[in-house]
């Protein structure tokens, strides 16, 4: 099977950094092209980037010349599909433009998020909101969302959940300084501390989560009714967003039958056996004092666990751990490639037959 | 004016610090006495103690020879109160015994609690509970208690709302490692991590905030009725309890009044100008990312402060920063001698007249 | 080939763990015991541990009931060797009556390292020095140490250097609580926090490293000659120990020289294809501001890190990086079980042919 | 007695911050302006620092209009003296020009340390060196810098050494994150990490300490003889850099004699009775597992604390702490304009008589 070619937006950052690291060995995809910001250009990329994320750089792209996120540049690549770990405010404007050159983008980047037509695709929770991307009006090509680190954590809490009835949600967030980029959170702010601020976040936190479970109606996503009450803040830890959640339901159902729900869920890409996919999605902790982000962020870092599932009167209480840079990054627009490859999505621009 | 004199209990932990290093220079109490386990009876404090809270132990009590718990030596001592910082397993029936003996007792101890007209006193929000003591049955000794750590800063979120109609709390929290005491949190279990566990805390947060913000009925105290849905976690964070909180009202009041009615809150301590009080028992933070442990413990670990006052449908949500080891424990029992002291309540053993 | 059958003693602490977790699946040896104290002993392994090296204990030893440690016990076992992960106050004696029954004790405890003829071996360094278990007394059994665990890095920062000829050696540790053993650091007293002071360590550093260094004479180590000035820390880290050393040769060689030596030093357990053995003992990094604890573990822990090669008058300095509780520790007396496995001393009960 | 009219260079910064908050209640100097980057300029204080050394700004500087750094806008200032927390890279020059104004400078930045003339001023230590000044050429003003943080710890643990014969220095330090400023220390970087590199550290360290230890001839200093072997890192720690220090002495002296030495040390600010200046440069910990950082910075953090003194072979072994932003930044700036206006050098614009 031939490899596609694909191009890393943004891949000198964290997320980048991670994005290299989980496509420099993989079945479908090869990286062909490193793009990163101006000052970059030109140079190797063992020279650009400040790697941090293991010890050594793959070997097969360390001389990789980056280059420059110019439409020029980038068609020379003549890459298949683009990933992109570009930042914010810069991402809707540059993924559109890629999407109008014809080519399938898959960003982590929250620019595109809210553009109409545009999918917060988690495989295993919505994957039938692929089928927006026919709306897209980007001239064949197409982006493909995934959502906020902390959100990505969230729906995997309540999906199996949704068949009870969920009537309202509270969160509460401990974010490792991952979530925040490479120089995003400076030590002097969070050694010994805890910031209870994220811009934004609770907005999105709250938003997505009702965009991704909410259903498609007329082209268009309406969003899932229940209200979500967030509270977000930054704690002294390297990786994995931690989340307090507790959840009211219609139903009245025991402890017992929500951690078979959760234990027993999966999704297409278990069932198609994609290779990022992890055997179950969520793993649940019987320990007490678990999930715990210093030992339970799971090896390939794209299952979420769940423990302390408890009631208390109306309420399901229980504590979520997510990989923020796998699961709620880079590794969720992996996935959503491959997704959309087994889909027949990719390589060959046809409508998709959900 | 005479000093009273005091005996500390379980004076070399943590706690015991705190009460040795805020009484070493007390206006109305000095300190006499310093018991401690069998194992560090009979050496001088210096020798035993593992000196943690500042540079250097107080002069005046380096020399003093510690002595066991046990009655005899504590009759010995000539004190007129005692304060205990002792372990939560052995409180119960140790203070007790002492309070038979004929002492007032102001414990920070969990074990007294729930023991029948011991008032969970915070004199700003309940002094009016002091009267419970009244119905103990001491033999004109009595025992006061303080809340645990967490309930110490949640019921000053509360009590100025209370007037609007409290419906529904929702509590999750931040805990500081000082609040499982000297060697209760390894290095091991916490660098870099969260524990979404503390043991007995949830309840103890959710029962005893019912207590204080209950009122008196018949010689006890009705509970406030309104639910607390309380999660609890440990964060890798020194000293200071960070809260997020969110309260559902009967009123609908907008955040500036909220803020207004957390500003201009203050009782008894403050009016009575007690030693130990704080000029302003709330501290509001106007800046988006405040509280924070590690800036905004206030001077004399007496104020709790109060930050990102928002409004989400029908809930209020803000974060609130205690003091733990402070206002959640050693100043907790001062605050409630001293105000005991102004009551008449110390030294004269009469009746309370409130 | 059929497995030896291994008990490991002090299965339940940090360092046991980490010896359950490597032997789960090794291919000379297979977990056939599991001893811990007298108050875990009866009760299934997964019952008794709080599992924190992994999200999950391994399938095959959790039923596993844990044994005491008395000879009986032991004894009934049927096992062909013992690693040990005992406290070191235990492990002398306990080690030693183990030795006496005639079986082998591969131990990391520091009880029996200062024992006549118990070499404390690392086999890229010093593998001539297994002969000096010839000259125990245990009665066809015998004792093999490995050494501290700032010292098995700090050896390999030595040992390409000697031939040049050492005069003098400065070492400054940055040490990882782990070290300390499972509850062995409060967190209390390293948040934020250094403390300059492992008890007994400088001296261990010191002299283990001249005895490992040393070389064997008249069936005694005659230690190395050159002074070390060792000054330990803690700091708060969860593995990894960091050495910063400044080395005093007689040669004047240049930096290029010296990385090189680090570059191509190997040992037998590489010759041997040992299946604990890395690849390279020794890597080389090349950024100015590595190896760091966050970062540089190599992927097996194996492998110690050495870089900023400089040199400072008639001075040599580096960092060196070494996974405590793998290197250090568990994964030390793994190798060295495989060494002597290899080498005929296991499963036969025959002399040594060095 | 009037107050001199101080403006703070760089005051929004993290030094800058500890300055405002230094001199907000000063006996000599008052704060009349606070200059920072042209960003920042014509706005209220208030409104442009991000204030993280406490919890409230100080009153009477919250609403003081921050000015830019040009000539004009200084001059109109009507200003007596200045006090520098420029970055690096800019000090020199803007300083320069500024003493070139007729202003004396007390500034902590490194640009202008190695000017010719200029002294790297602790009074305790180098009193003498204030007399460079007069041969400085700027027309009336003048600058006294303060040595990088690293160095202001050392030199008071080799000072009272100086007359036994210092003959070799080695030195490793353990740095805390806020001695690179306010966003100098990535948290990702940092975190349960070590990072083994201080870009110039281990130079200025070596250098500035034999400056301020060497003794003034022909109006220049002569550098102290003795070589410094210096290596630097970065930890996980707020304030304060541990040191760990060993010096090779000419005379042979007990470790009593040498706590002595340090124990009864002191300098002009002490006999001068200087506001800022510490009742003990230096105190003496017993403890045997101190100074820690957490817990050993002195109330006004001008202290430097010393433990651990302890022999090996010629060798001589301590740690010591000094509190990075106060002795070792803005405290240290401050120190040196007082002990200046006592001398007569302040609002006289006379020749120094020493």
């Amino acid at each position: 099977m031939k490899k596609l070619k694909a191009c890393i937006l943004g891949s000198t950052g964290n997320v980048g950094q991670h994005f290299v690291k989980l496509l420099s060995n993989h079945p479908f995809f090869e990286i062909e092209g490193l793009a990163a910001s101006e000052k970059s250009a030109g140079t190797i990329y063992e020279n650009v980037v400040d790697w941090t994320v293991s010890t050594h750089i793959p070997e097969n792209v360390r001389d990789i010349t980056v280059c420059s996120t110019d439409s020029k540049s980038l068609e020379k690549l003549g890459v298949d599909l683009f990933f992109s770990a570009l930042p914010g405010d810069i991402s809707r404007e540059k993924e559109s433009e890629i999407a109008r050159m014809g080519y399938p983008v898959f960003t982590n980047a929250s620019g595109n998020r809210m553009t109409p037509h545009v999918p917060i695709l988690i495989p295993e929770i919505n994957s039938d909101h692929i089928e927006l991307i026919n709306h897209q009006k980007y001239n064949g090509g197409y982006i493909v969302a995934n959502s906020n680190c902390s959100t990505s954590g969230l729906v995997f809490g309540l999906k199996p959940l949704q068949s009870f009835g969920i009537r309202e949600v509270f969160v509460t967030t401990y974010q490792a300084v991952s979530g925040a980029g490479r120089k995003g959170v400076a030590s002097m702010d969070i050694l010994g501390n805890i910031i209870p601020f994220i811009k934004n976040e609770e907005a999105k936190l709250e938003s997505e989560t009702q965009i991704i479970l909410g259903h498609l109606k007329d082209r268009e996503v309406e969003r899932a009714k229940f209200p979500i009450n967030a509270s977000c803040a930054r704690v002294p830890v390297m990786d994995g967003h931690l989340e307090s959640v507790a959840v009211k339901l219609e139903d009245d159902i025991s402890c017992d039958v929500v951690i078979d729900e959760f234990a027993g869920f999966s999704g297409p890409p278990q069932e198609l056996s994609l290779p990022t996919a992890p055997a179950a999605p969520i793993i649940i902790q019987q320990e007490d004092n678990r999930p715990q982000p210093q030992r339970d962020l799971s090896d390939n870092g794209m299952s979420v666990s769940i423990g302390r599932v408890r009631k208390k009167g109306d309420w399901l209480n229980f504590f979520l751990l997510v990989h923020n840079t796998i699961r709620g990054a880079a590794g969720a627009s992996i996935l959503n490639a491959e997704y959309s490859y087994v889909k027949g999505l990719l390589g060959q621009k046809t409508e998709v037959a959900t």
